[in-house]
Formats: structure tokens, sequence, C-alpha cells
């Protein structure tokens, strides 16, 4: 089957149990989770995690629920960003932000909420007796890639980042943290489910770093070129720091760097390769 | 041993690995979370776990990364509870909340954070391969407790509360949610580590019921007798819909049938029935 097939059916799969799990009960908060999670994304996350899995030999269905799960926890992410006292962001996807839409009490219980049904999820993951211990790992790992040392430390970077002091190193922590930990964590749990060896999470972990960095800096370029964003200024990122053709060098760069790492330590992914390469194609 | 001195040991060991896991960084991220976790809470869930785990031959050792993951997870409640989006409380514990002390956006991160670090920190849990069935089930029943079916649906409930509609039921519901269900999820974490079979669970599961009855009703009976709160009224509760001597009545009740529930199983803990009998003393 080509890669583009493979992520098409991945993709359907991914999407068709998301709605599973958010169906359970139609409050307003439950309308709210449905809301931002079920609003055609690219699930850019849970196909990491089912490609490094495929990579490694998990099947795809093994690897659903925690494919779900960094797709949940991204979402809460974005939720609790958007609110008026991180981001203060009306709009989301051109649509109106979940506090805008709901109220910003239920877009704060529907972020936690998110995040919690994430961890219910990967724990309720079936699982044969004798792997359960790569189960608990990726839990491990998730939630310390996710957290205040992940994810909420690169948050934290944004929201007290001073462009004086930090410079260059300064702004690829943040993307590191902010971007990248979510993402390394996605690649990292495929892997783990498959059983992947040290040598070979080094390697998806720096496969991952540099498709967060890519991500991240992809993000920047699009913001910087966008028309009719709005009167609010973006926040200091590499792009508006260090000009459009050190953002695009670095998008190119850190591509490369991440196919090199995964044929460095001979891991063949025609899926993983592309959804690397597709990160190269920014609207401009 | 007596159950004082049990009590009182476990309360010790809870407070060490608490500090111990909030140690890593000295981010105002990191400040935020051991503020609002190292101030000498009561650690009434955290024994509860302890407790359970104890009645059913599980060591305090084996069970203390569960007890600290639900003291984690009632603080990160707190942190959100207290923005000003849903009850905009200045004060918690008679120190200003979090986000007065760190402002609303690190308060945010700092709740995420907990939370997250909660489900690090079980997923982390030392655990024989022969048990980490029972290790993921625990997992898996928190974070349903304390989701959108659980916890977070009880503070749904609360903001969304209608005194007219709601009646004695309603009421009932939203306590045994916004604090029964952590209450029920520490019991039976404590319980299931330790093996505990299909009735004594459904034993602990009416135990933890009415603790959290007895628990919320009780506080109610201190707002409402509570001298120099200040001008906000608090939110309808039991006590206020019908009275402190209908209030009073729930809170010897509930304490009864949660001491019912476990002689009904034959569990013998006399720290459990003196953590239940505890809450009998309502300073009025």
């Amino acid at each position: 089957m080509t890669a583009e097939k493979k992520i098409a059916g991945w993709k359907k799969a991914v999407e068709g149990e998301l709605e599973r799990i958010l169906s359970r009960g139609d409050t307003l908060l439950d309308q709210a989770m449905r809301d931002s999670v079920l609003c055609g994304g690219k699930r850019f996350r849970p196909l990491l995690v089912l490609g490094a899995a495929d990579a490694f030999g998990a099947t795809a269905k093994s690897a659903l629920p925690f494919a779900c799960a960094v797709e949940l926890i991204h979402n809460y992410s974005l939720i609790h960003d958007d609110l008026p006292s991180i981001d203060n962001d009306d709009y989301r996807r051109g649509r109106p932000s979940c506090h805008k839409a709901f109220g910003e009490d239920i877009a704060l219980l529907a972020g936690d909420s998110l995040l919690t049904m994430a961890f219910e999820v990967m724990a309720a993951a079936e699982m044969p007796r004798s792997r359960l211990s790569r189960k608990e790992r990726v839990i491990r790992e998730i939630a310390q890639l996710a957290g205040a040392e992940g994810m909420i430390g690169g948050q934290l970077l944004d929201i007290t980042f001073s462009a004086e002091n930090a410079g260059e190193p300064g702004i690829r922590e943040l993307m590191l943290k902010k971007t990248g930990a979510l993402i390394v964590a996605s690649v990292r749990a495929g892997a783990v489910l498959g059983g992947a060896g040290q040598t070979a999470l080094k390697a998806v972990t720096k496969f991952g770093e540099n498709i967060g960095l890519a991500f991240q800096v992809r993000d920047d370029l699009h913001d910087a070129t966008e028309k009719g964003r709005g009167a609010r200024p973006p926040r200091p990122n590499y792009a508006t720091l260090f000009g459009l053709d050190e953002a695009r060098c670095l998008l190119t760069n850190s591509i490369g760097s991440a196919l090199e790492a995964l044929q460095s330590a001979s891991i063949e992914s025609a899926v993983l390769r592309r959804l690397a390469r597709q990160l190269s194609d920014v609207q401009q």
C-alpha cells in the first residue's frame, strides 16, 4: 500500500475513534469538547504515532488509543492557549475559539476534560499482558513530555519570553518544548509500542525534535505572510526575530535532519518520510 | 499500631513524597505548583488511598504514588475552580489563591501541570509485573472519576446549577460528582491495589460516596456558620437550600451509611472508620 493510502486510512480510523470517544453525553461540556476536536484538524500527531508504530511492527489498531490521546492533549492545549489570560484568541481554524463559543468557564473545563480523557483512553487501551510495561512506559512518557518539563514548560517560556534575553538558543528551546515535546511523545509512543530499542528510540527522538522545529517555524512563516490576520501582532517568533529567509532555512534544514535521523538508524517508513516532507509545503 | 499513629506516619510520608515530586525546578510555574500543594492541607484523599490499600493488604509504599496523585488532582481542581471565570475566589486556605499570587496565566498552567503530573506519577509507580493490570485499572478509574463524567462533570453541574430545577436529587448528584467522585476514586484505588474483589469494591464505593456527601455538606455547614466570610454569598448548596438542621442530619446519616458499608462487607479498618468519624466534628 502506498504511504498516501495508508495515511488516508489511518486518518479515517482516527476520526472515527475520536467521534466514538467523544459521543458519551450531550451536556454543554460534551458539546464544547466535540466542537473543538471534531472540526477537521490534520491529525498530524496521531499520524506520527501510527506511522512510528507501523515502522516498528505494532498494529494501527493497538496504537489507535494512543494516537487519539495525543490529539486530545493537543486540542486541550489549544483551548487553554486561546483563553483570554494566555493568547486571548477569538478564532481558531477560522471559527470562534472554544471560550468565544461556549464561555470561559466551559472552555476551561473542556480543556481539563480532554486532558483527563487522554489518560483514561490510554489506560483503557487493550494490550496483551506481556506488553503492559510498554503501555505504562508510553503513558509515563506522554505525561512527562506534555507536562511542566515539556509542552507546558514551552507555554511558560512563551508567555515569559523576552526577545532581548533569549536569542537563538532561547527561541529554539521554546519551539522544542512548546511544539516539539508532544511531537516527540507521539513518535516515541509508536516506537515504544512496537518495541523499538535504544538506538532506534534515539533516532526517533531526533526525528521528532526536528519535525517539531519544522512544524513550528512553518506555522510562524504562515503567520508572517498571511494576509488579513487582523491588527494583533504575533508573539515574537523565529520568523519575526530572524527574518523570513532564516526561518525558511531552518525549515528546510530541520526536515533534512529529520529524514537523516531515520536513515542513520535504518528506520524504513515511507509514511514518516512523507509526513516530514509535507511540512516543506508552505503556502505563501 | 493505633489508627492515629498510622495516620500520622502516612501523612508524613505523603508530605515527603509530594515535596520530592515537586522539587524538580524553580520556574514561576514550579513555584506556583509548590505553593498550592505544599501548604499543609489535611491530605484527606491520600489518607483514604493508603487506608483502603492497608485494609486490603497493599503496602503504603506501593500505594504512595497513587495517594500523591489524587492530592495533585485535588489541588489542580482547586486552582482552576478559584479562577475568575469559575468561582473568582481571591483566597484559599486563608492565603491568596494561585491566580492572585502568580497571575491567571501561571495559575492555569499550574493546574494543567499538576493534573498531567498526577498521571506521570501513577504511570511511573513501581509495581511487580504480575500487578501491572491493577495499576492500569487504577489509572483508568481515577481518570474516569476525575473527568467529565465525574469531578469535572460535578463542576459543570455547579456552574450551571439552578436552585429551582434541581431539588434534593439534583444537589445530591452535584455533591456526589464534584466532591464524591475523587473520594470514591481514592478509596477504590487503594482497594484495587490490594486486590479487593467485586463485593468489597461495591462496599468501598458506597463508603466513598457517603464520605463524599459528608465531606461536602460539612464544608457547606462551615461556610454557612463561618463568621466574617465577606460579602459574597456562597453558591446554593445543601445547607442554604434545605437549612442547617437538614444539613446536619445528612452529615450524620452519611457517616453512618459509610461505616455501615464497611461493616456489611466485613472490611476491618480502624483508619477508614476514624477518617469517616472525624467528619462529624464540625466547628460551629
